[in-house]
């Protein structure tokens, strides 16, 4: 059994250190071989292989297999380190990341509670206080990490919920009215599955509409509190979005604070996209005050370039925020550690603190402002040539590195018609290594490209110019 | 900036091959060098350093920098590679799962979408099928993976809820009686969390009696359903759960089944410890038939040595699961691509799957189950020295590899003397490398040991025994 093992695991007693160097080495190589030659590889490849080898699970396999099957996967994945995937939010991730996830890894400590991770669980609560700085909060702030903006996302309203309809057991059958809370047509997906998950009901999460930018529009949002009042329901939180998935438009922050504060609902942030505006000296400006609100959620996992998941929720006030979620977990010793997963909806979580440290320890937080300046600059110098280029449309001024465009409609063409040529050109630009997705978005079909990887720079966009002024010759 | 940023990405076009190579030999010589020294390390390190490291964020930093704090982290994070850590469930992570996660890190794919994930995607559904077939369940079965078991189980009550109470809205304001579900009163917490989360209430997951095993009470089960509908409450779920956080306790599954048969109520498995009992053909037998159940939880991130977090939810019926689920994210194509993120109670989410394939496809089904009969061997030969000792006396005979056991009180001890004697127990046997945990359990206090470190064999088992021995001398 010591010799298989010793295949299988570090050995802790130091017994097969020369055969996990080499395994190390070689995955490691061909890790690096892959990332550093993607701008020339398949963008979002179409599954063509046969890839039974995936069933053969009874027996142990060796480096050697296992270094041609990763060969195969790495082939078949998406390609969001090329230069030319500008595709959705997915991003480069940076090295630091990286070896913060094999790190991770490799130490096994788990989130749940302090005795599992007493490092790592203060790590996260020291890192979140920066965040919490950062986004503007003072001491009284602070929060969790989760798996994802959605998690972040639950976990606000669920906190909201209880702590308006001044119920920490959770029961809504037994509420007097029926909550409901409000959020913009175009929020993320996550708010939908709230209103499901915390069993207020979808068709209590009151969609407000939006103007012609993608922004929630405050005269239908007064209207709509008010109707649910009239209707005898219990308004309770309202969510604001800053950078849309869609079109990364920002809703009026501020405005919406006001709103809260007059009919004393809750106040959450989806600021997972477009919170990095903060990082930056140069476009801090458009931020909102962040401080009045409730809660805020933030993806480092986007535009802070961690791999997934990495999501931080921000309280303002976190001894609320404790007191009205947590739920403990006896099989603990009996300590005065906090243990974070008595505070989230997760329990046993991955550690996304180590990864997010080493991010930011590597690059600093005055760099992550430079790579957004220069992402910022380059969807600027983008929506200038889409503007003047006779055959383009622009959905409406990008706020954020988020741009909707698409070759202008022809005359004669049928819908039909025009919703190939969308995919057609799509597909031209894909063979020429840049993969732009195609969203529905208000019942018509535009090209979204995220200006997101700091190696897309004046050269790469000259390039992009060029491949579409050559289309339309 | 090019120059910047080929220090803190893997260049896409090969700029930086040599140093990004050299940063991961040395990150990686680091890990192995500290995970194969680590029996002679402390187990749970107090936090004694000064760490004011930590903040400073605003500069970039550089490989030796990164490195000797990292050695820090290290020194000061929980040591579940040890052989002597047989503390919670807390794992030494395989080589598989560490590379994995690297890998999963450098490719920076997301589950939410297909087009985000292509060859994942597909691959999470392949391997869920192969898990299905593992736990009986035929092709109708299929699921997804979450981050963690706690959401695994918060879904699977979800999912019951929603069919129920027939309502994908999952409105539970509108119910027309009040939603109640029951569990042992050993069930994890994340069955609790459930309740707040559910909008059913916490005071409305009842908990049902357990005899002196740790088992639920079936008699009082069929009473407390008894109750509830007379109460004129509306009973949907019972939870089983096959191994107990504390106690490593089996539920009557196969009895509770025959329960939920009769008055009609979704039956959830929490088996994310005990499940993996089925991988090994000796201990097999001791599996209920989990095929009969709606939901089955497993956690390859406890007993198959995957790094955290890694859990799969199996649903019996597939089709009706999602029916009643599906939360449409409306930025993805419009095709007909699975998106798993409109199946989970994640959006975008962590790729788990591929360090699961490559842990199985590493390490074999076959050789999993010699590593679960080696783990259960050691716990009976544990079991009969406690039992033999006249110092010690032992909970229960355990079911799994999960054992609690003290030393006796002695005759005159206070209960605060007692305490006191059990928690330098602990001390005296750390000092000597081995971290067992000092729970409280049926409002006493207990140590509970885990024998789930591959490393832990006959030799290490008789230190052990003579480390006890000599305490008592």
């Amino acid at each position: 059994m010591r010799q298989d093992i010793n295949n299988w695991f570090i050995s802790p007693n130091g017994e097969n250190t020369e055969y996990v160097t080499d395994f190390f080495s070689e995955i490691i190589a061909q890790l690096i071989d892959n990332s550093s030659n993607r701008s020339q590889e398949e963008l979002v490849p179409l599954l063509r292989e046969d890839f039974s080898f995936i069933n053969e699970l009874e027996e142990p396999h060796d480096l050697a297999q296992i270094l041609q099957k990763l060969s195969t996967i790495y082939d078949n994945s998406m390609n969001a380190s090329s230069v030319g995937y500008i595709g959705q939010m997915d991003s480069i991730p940076n090295i630091g990341a990286i070896v913060g996830d094999l790190i991770t890894a490799s130490i096994n400590n788990n989130m749940l509670a302090n005795e599992m991770s007493p490092f790592l669980t203060w790590l996260e609560q020291e890192l979140i206080q920066v965040f919490c700085r950062w986004f503007g909060f003072d001491k009284r702030a602070g929060g969790v990490m989760t798996s994802g903006g959605t998690l972040a996302n639950i976990q606000a309203l669920l906190v909201a919920r209880n702590i308006k309809l001044n119920s920490k057991d959770g029961n809504v059958y037994n509420s007097s009215k029926q909550p409901v809370f409000f959020a913009s047509e175009h929020c993320h997906s996550s708010i939908l599955k709230a209103g499901m998950f915390l069993g207020i009901g979808t068709e209590n999460v009151i969609k407000v509409k939006t103007d012609n930018r993608g922004k929630i529009s405050i005269d239908c949002l007064r209207s709509d509190i008010d109707r649910s009042l009239q209707e005898g329901k219990m308004p309770f939180a309202i969510v604001s979005t800053f950078g849309t998935t869609n079109s990364g438009s920002l809703d009026e922050v501020d405005e919406i604070q006001s709103i809260c504060n007059q009919y004393h609902l809750w106040h959450h942030i989806d600021a997972v996209y477009g919170g990095a505006m903060t990082l930056s000296e140069n476009q801090k400006h458009i931020c909102p005050s962040f401080e009045h609100a409730d809660s805020v959620s933030f993806n480092p996992q986007k535009w802070m370039f961690v791999s997934k998941t990495c999501s931080i929720l921000i309280f303002k006030n976190n001894k609320q925020f404790q007191n009205s979620f947590r739920i403990a977990a006896p099989y603990t010793s009996e300590t005065n550690a906090i243990n974070l997963g008595e505070f989230g909806i997760q329990g046993s979580r991955h550690t996304s603190v180590l990864k997010l440290w080493l991010s930011v320890y590597l690059i600093g937080k005055k760099s992550f402002g430079k790579i957004i300046d220069l992402n910022m600059k380059i969807t600027k110098s983008f929506t200038a040539f889409v503007l003047q280029n006779e055959h383009l449309e622009l959905y409406t001024k990008p706020e954020l590195n988020i741009l909707l465009f698409r070759p202008k409609k022809r005359v004669g063409q049928s819908e039909k018609e025009y919703k190939k040529s969308l995919s057609d050109f799509q597909n031209y630009l894909y063979h020429k290594y840049i993969y732009i997705s195609l969203i529905p978005w208000k019942n018509e079909m535009w090209l979204k490209c995220i200006f997101l990887n700091p190696y897309f720079d004046d050269n790469e966009l000259k390039k992009l110019k060029e491949i579409i002024e050559a289309y339309f010759e």
